[in-house]
């Protein structure tokens, strides 16, 4: 299918070569044109224009956060370069409002839209084993099944309301955070009977809770290894913000979701912006007198 | 080895008729005594008074709470029943300060204690599966440990001091709670934007959640099969409020866990004292307008 | 002076009046235009649009939140109508973020820009007793000060940035419903000991809070007089949000905040929003099982 | 009438005084003697025991703490000690459950009980001006009345079950914590848009909060004078102790006081444990990133 490809960031460039092995034809645009270069030896072809990468039948888009995508969207001719039957599949972590945006003016100007957030870090990109969240009208999310098929591991397609399909992504982020805050809270805790957390880490996770998130974020705060970050503590904060935003438009509370941006915030302010989300688990222990290592 | 066996409830049961099975002498006490005469197919001896299961080389105690492990212990002829190289192993989940009393006690009159709460149900129990958590001078622990493997699949000591133990114990039902909570409002979020629960608790447990607590607890919540429970909301409480005693004596905060306790009590006031400990997940549903189905 | 008025509604019909007796030339516009009729009799011009009423030295908006601010500066003639002199004095409880969008524009215009909230209900707008916190640089509060005094009883020119008033009339409401929220959760403690709340609230107030908000807000709360609103409780949870927004802004945490914005959402959810904001106290008492007499 | 005094620290000294000063037969003790020879100038007896001041017909105990209490009423002759028409008066703050067995204790040994805790600081006590919150049988607090009367300016006789009242006493300091709160919080926001906080606290209590209260802590706050204390941080921890351990008992929440309690114990790490109680200010400015000046 012909593709194309805006946003070649540390998730995209995985992405992007994984549509290329499938066969798939994809015109890259990246604003900083390097990133986009490195698909070149894939077989990529390289836009000088969003609107050029618009124009294929699905055009994804995987950028860092809502304000570029309504720049790449709104501020270009992205909607008047999409073919007739063309589809906006936008893959990254956006807003349900900007979600229900997307969708009204894709439908007002007869174009498809599908939201098609990602679960998995880097090396799931990287081995095609993406969970895909997928909302959309059926047709539009049939279109694209292909090309999510070259990224994903399964896509589940939750709801015909794209928004749904980021809500249901943001909350899974949400989850994520409130291990890692109980991983911090649970750090402390035990610390001050002794414990050393990668004690605590080891016991937890060869007993009752087994899962990738335990260990993964159990052995990062443990060790302190919050550097370089998988995923930057300011980018927890904008999604915890997100589920924040979502639940607010629903006029509904989330304490617990309260509380995590609360210490996100807290966190932003002792200088932990740019380290790995999980050193949300630093708050907890320094405000119970256990400072880092 | 000659056991003593203070406590044959859901747990107590499976816990006593490995120890038979494994070969160990087990003299039984139960307060009502049918449900020791349980055991008595399987080999055990039922005691007609608490000192007469004290006087064994190892006295097990797996109560319901504090109040009546301290009616046990201190209340009665326990102590001076015990022999001379004796050693109670109080396997059940109490506070750590009485960990720490019970454990003075027993040195001033020149007795062994271990703290060795499990983590487990009842069908983990039967299968001499649980994970102990054991704290205690090497010594004692390795006196138990025989009895210990009888029963679980794994010892974890993890201090020389008792109390810390049951901080790991207590802290290992706090992050349960704190997943519980997650979920919750993960439910309360999703349901808002026209996610029915089982379809997301399908998504997140085939994705990034595929560990035991989330299967366990979110296929609970999401079919709402609060009863009957596996453990009561009412325990869940207790040890929620342990672990903020815990917290307390060592003077720190612990946030999560405080949300959590005041909504565990809201499920009080709602009438959910003796649903599973998973109810937890219906206030953030219905504080959302989204009541049981 | 000549002074324009935009948006008459139960606090805006007494600063009019009060404007009007000072001696000032009045020119009112209102959308829905009885309201602005009910200041005729006391000697206003009803403006046919909102730029004839732009256009005199001083413009007052009143309205009820940003939108609608929004509205009537940006989607009409409203500043290219103002003289070369002109102040746009807006005296609304408006978000730190409009109020510095609006220096913003009126300064690129060459027009001046007051932001001058008020404390105080209809009754003490009505006697011209309002506390008036007003930011803008020097020269234009001065301008605006002969207005000012005729509404209110004190002005406090707190900073040169305009946005900067708004945050402390945003910290003060912020503050009040700080009481409401210990009001609440007090009746919920004292209730649950067989004390009436009319009984605590006539201890407190007689004795460490003699304060008019803890006499207003505890009278309502003891005998449930939350109709007809002073204050609707949708606009309490609108100022609880500007407060949070002002703080995110900043990218601080205000915790307090967080747990009384989470409580109005709940209030919403049982039907309080038309209610006085004051009725934020029931959740306390109904999560406490102590419903409504 | 004659009356015993035990527990001459900041407060009772002040009351001791003014007892003696209506005439009353006042015999003091005192742990640490020298406080209680401060009384005899003005015409204090010393006791050299608990059970001479006991043996009064009315004993009055003003001590730190619930364990101070249990030490002097359950660990000597004080009941035998007193005659058959006695009551004991219990000024101190204590909590629900310590009154309570104080009540039952002295109903089973025919004695009488009244809790009487107090609002106000040593500058009221000396005046005499305390306000009384009292909790008891009619005829007890009856005969205490001429008592109460020489110490403070009002007694309120909340109901005839003496833990009422200490549950009034306590959650009128619960909800001066939540002022203190609400004040560092407000603080923050308006800091981080360069209002200054003694700038804040003079707008605040000059128009909407112009109680003792707000001016009292609003002032230590702004100024940054939170020494000496007028009450200690470790006893405002105490009393919100106290507040959720009265709240556990009828197993209901108290989001906000669990906010405050956490607060509290991170101000502990931090050092705050001897400083103003106010000083719980301290932390949301500095989990702002505005440390003291």
């Amino acid at each position: 299918m012909k593709v194309g490809f805006i946003g070649v960031g540390a998730m995209g460039v995985c992405m992007g070569r994984n549509l290329l092995q499938a066969g798939h034809a994809v015109t890259v645009f990246n604003r900083s044109p390097g990133r986009a270069a490195a698909l070149v030896s894939d077989g990529a072809v390289v836009a000088s224009c969003i609107e050029e990468a618009a124009a294929q039948t699905v055009v994804i888009t995987m950028l860092a956060h809502d304000a570029a995508t309504e720049a790449v969207v709104f501020d270009s001719g992205f909607i008047a370069a999409m073919p007739a039957d063309g589809v906006h599949l936008c893959m990254a972590t956006i807003s349900a409002e900007l979600a229900r945006r997307l969708a009204q003016t894709h439908a007002q100007a007869g174009r498809g839209y599908v939201s098609a957030p990602v679960f998995g870090r880097p090396p799931a990109a990287a081995a095609a084993q993406l969970f895909i969240i997928a909302g959309g009208e059926p047709a539009a999310v049939a279109l694209c099944q292909p090309v999510l098929d070259a990224m994903g591991q399964r896509t589940y397609h939750v709801s015909n309301a794209p928004a749904a399909a980021n809500v249901v992504k943001i909350t899974g982020n949400f989850m994520l955070a409130a291990i890692i805050e109980s991983l911090g809270e649970a750090c402390a805790l035990t610390r001050s009977y002794g414990i050393a957390p990668t004690q605590l880490v080891e016991i937890l996770t060869s007993s009752i809770f087994p899962a990738p998130a335990y260990k993964i974020y159990g052995g990062i705060i443990a060790n302190e290894t919050f550097e370089p970050p998988g995923f930057t503590l300011r980018l927890g904060l904008k999604d915890i913000r997100l589920a924040l935003a979502a639940a607010d438009e629903k006029e509904i509370a989330l304490p617990l979701a309260s509380l995590i941006r609360d210490n996100y915030l807290k966190a932003l302010t002792r200088g932990y912006e740019n380290l790995d989300w999980s050193a949300l688990a630093l708050v907890a222990q320094e405000d119970a007198g256990l400072p880092r290592r």
